[in-house]
């Protein structure tokens, strides 16, 4: 078997995981015996797995080209009833740019006046032109990142920076490439900030010991931490990436999931990059940024939607993305008009328009009460020290532990942060990953937990975590 | 760059097929000269592309799991006017199975209720007893394939052994993980059959070589060649897997494609193994089994959908292949629900039974036209052979080329195959697939085609194509 399989490591859906859904079927079975009645998986970001409601125009358009014999003349009287008339619009214009039927395979980079509205949309968000022949959709913003690390990895000496803690995709596909991940440290104290000077002493040592460091991943907002960049440390990147002539990766999945917009608004690292102080910096630095459709406030992970745009990529290593890119034929079209809705939902004066709005500014607000609950709730408890989520859909609280669930744990062979979730899990049927699975300091112990549980059910929530912590601690004292 | 990806090559997407896009563009923007007023790809099997219908039922469906709100109580007297009974209790069911809604996350081998529903129609198949548990749904075949190419490469002396001609999927896949493929050639002459002393001959001599040879890709019925295994042939292929300890890779997606269904029918090479007189082999081969929504007289190729089986599999390598399907979360929901359906139509007594039946029958009995009359058209033309398509979607005619057009390929640095379709393509606007692309014996040329242009105009595609031949025959003698 291939031995780089072995070495991958996904805690995501990892042991855990795997036991909530064993406990999920003994549930519905009515087999054994669990002090509670759900499991609540806060080990993913899947919010419409925890009922969050999918956007209503969306659905509406996609059902429509699902369908479009809806859109002809003879049922024109029913379907007006059941759609607006915007939804119908747009499903017809999505049909005319797809071509005969969403049925047939797509350009392998995906549907062109679909990556025209991507184009759009950047230019709308950055002040910036884009093109869309540099923009890829994706099945996912995973499956563009397995794309680009693939392509970046010359032999099992190519470095690729990566954050500590990072979301484990990144380690994955290392892993299973073979190249070598060149691990830094964010700062748990200053809000998980990232300290350039380390980050240069780090290139360093990797390139003396034979690693030929080539790129640098930024999650932005953070996944597991939470953090967002502001725009001086972002500048100070890009500076370094174009010293080092290092390619940035910035996964920027979250970028709508901005909590304090007003102190710590997104910035784009296109934008940020357009408008360096050193120009050649615009012109020069190579430059990925990967969205999706499954974060924000959509949340339709089930498609599996997304895009990556390339800036200042030679053409040749563009011509070889395509070809990647065509071998799987084309990503799949559902996933692709989500995109398109994404990036262009419905403007001033359309009939859904207000609706639109509405249910995006309900999700939001919610989410950015939940994830104060729970922050606050982290901060209650007795030993846990939580910083805020300016954005993303986790929290990263540190935890510490005592002398003996530690013994206990090593006992059990079982990392000490997993030996707690995994007691948490089956004491409160809250599924969340230990921080071991996305990497920390040395001798500190964490777990990532979504703040998706819906709000009627969010103070009971936090309350069996709390109830849970305190008796983990006297157990264990 | 990874050198890997510099060797992958993936003809059906390749070169021609990128040209056969500029000249559609130019066509719609009026731009140029051309002798033709449409370009007909016929390099890829894309049915709905070419105008085939969706079938209805499945449609239907979906667009109901998409918008949920379709369903409520108060819309049923509107909807009801739209869509057949059996479609709304489809959609209730599978959405009851899929869990709150399709946009969220699904188990990463698939929604365990359409595991089961495929596991149904495996059993009804074959007549033996199939596990959801060891069924996966995927992002159609192809990324199926390419999760068990990568399991089973150690390191670059690991070989699979691949047959030529074959789907590019294959080779492409195998120089992306750097594995060595181990070709075994079909006989063009008795039909493309292959033959069991050859493949003997061909392992042992890959293993004097120090090749690691584990397994053995079969793409039944063939891709491009179009032939339909018979008992016998499996009976012995299963034989010589047993005793060589290889893994069986089966590509079973054509398995409704089978155009002489009495002399020649589909048998699945998991029936074969269970019927194998030797029950050992029941026990003990590992087979995977490849099967796809894109094919068949479904087509729908732009969802991504498909599965495998695997059969007599350590838990220990499942395992693997669970944590590597986990990295990317799932396969897209809206693929597996159409998985769902194509393993479980419409049954008789359902109101759509009737019509569902009627749409499959008059998609296939037109196939079955088509590819008599392309295979005949073929056989007319002045030095081409074509083997009759038992199964599959494809011709791969033999084409003898004048000494005058292969010394005119060899200046223009293209094979001579390459440099006929090139031709075909501008003068026809048909675009068609090297034999080069699929692999060929050396020193014959082929291409392949798809017989999935509208039967309305199927007459003048053949004509098209047969006054092209006339033509470069004329001037390259």
């Amino acid at each position: 078997m291939n031995p780089y399989i072995r070495n991958v490591e996904y805690a995501v859906r990892g042991k855990l995981a795997i036991r909530s859904d064993q406990i999920r079927e003994d549930l519905e079975a009515g087999v054994g015996e669990f002090p509670f009645k759900t499991v609540v998986n806060c080990n993913i970001g899947n919010p419409q797995q925890l009922n969050q409601k999918p956007i209503t125009f969306f659905r509406q358009v996609a059902s429509l080209c699902e369908n479009p014999e809806l859109l002809s003349e003879d049922k024109a009287h029913l379907v007006s009833q059941l759609y607006p008339a915007d939804a119908i619009a747009r499903a017809k214009k999505l049909l005319a740019m797809i071509g005969p039927s969403i049925g047939a395979y797509s350009h392998s980079q995906g549907v062109p006046g679909i990556r025209q509205t991507v184009a759009r949309f950047l230019e709308e968000r950055d002040g910036h032109p884009a093109d869309p022949s540099t923009i890829y959709l994706t099945q996912g913003a995973s499956s563009g990142v397995q794309t680009l690390l693939t392509l970046l990895t010359q032999n099992d000496k190519t470095g690729i920076l990566i954050p500590i803690p990072q979301y484990p995709l990144y380690s994955a596909t290392l892993s299973l490439v073979g190249a070598t991940p060149v691990p830094y440290y964010l700062d748990e104290e200053s809000g998980w900030s990232l300290d350039i000077d380390n980050l240069k002493t780090i290139v360093r040592e990797a390139r003396d010991q034979g690693v030929d460091v080539r790129a640098l991943v930024i999650i932005n907002p953070g996944n597991p931490t939470g953090q967002c960049l502001d725009s001086d440390n972002m500048r100070d990147i890009l500076t370094f990436c174009h010293e080092q002539r290092l390619v940035l990766l910035a996964d920027e999945v979250y970028q709508t999931n901005i909590y304090e917009p007003e102190c710590r608004p997104f910035i784009s690292f296109k934008k940020a990059m357009m408008e360096h102080p050193n120009k050649k910096i615009a012109q020069q630095l190579e430059l990925v940024s990967f969205h999706s459709i499954s974060k924000g406030m959509i949340g339709e992970c089930g498609r599996r939607g997304g895009y990556f745009e390339l800036c200042n990529f030679d053409y040749k290593v563009e011509e070889q993305i395509y070809k990647m890119a065509s071998v799987s034929l084309c990503p799949n079209v559902h996933g692709q008009i989500l995109v398109d809705l994404m990036c262009g939902p419905p403007r001033q004066g359309d009939p859904s328009y207000e609706s639109y709005h509405a249910e995006v500014r309900e999700i939001y607000e919610s989410l950015r009460r939940r994830s104060k609950k729970l922050e606050k709730a982290f901060n209650s408890m007795e030993g846990v020290t939580c910083q805020p989520a300016l954005g993303s859909m986790y929290l990263f609280p540190r935890i510490r532990l005592p002398e003996k669930a530690i013994a206990k744990a090593k006992q059990l062979g079982m990392a000490p942060d997993a030996f707690y979730c995994h007691e948490m899990l089956e004491a409160t049927g809250v599924c969340v990953v230990p921080g071991s699975g996305f990497g920390q300091e040395h001798g500190t112990w964490h777990f990532r937990s979504t703040f998706l549980p819906p709000e009627h059910l969010f103070d009971d929530f936090c309350s069996n975590l709390q109830r849970f912590h305190d008796n983990f601690l006297k157990e264990n004292s």
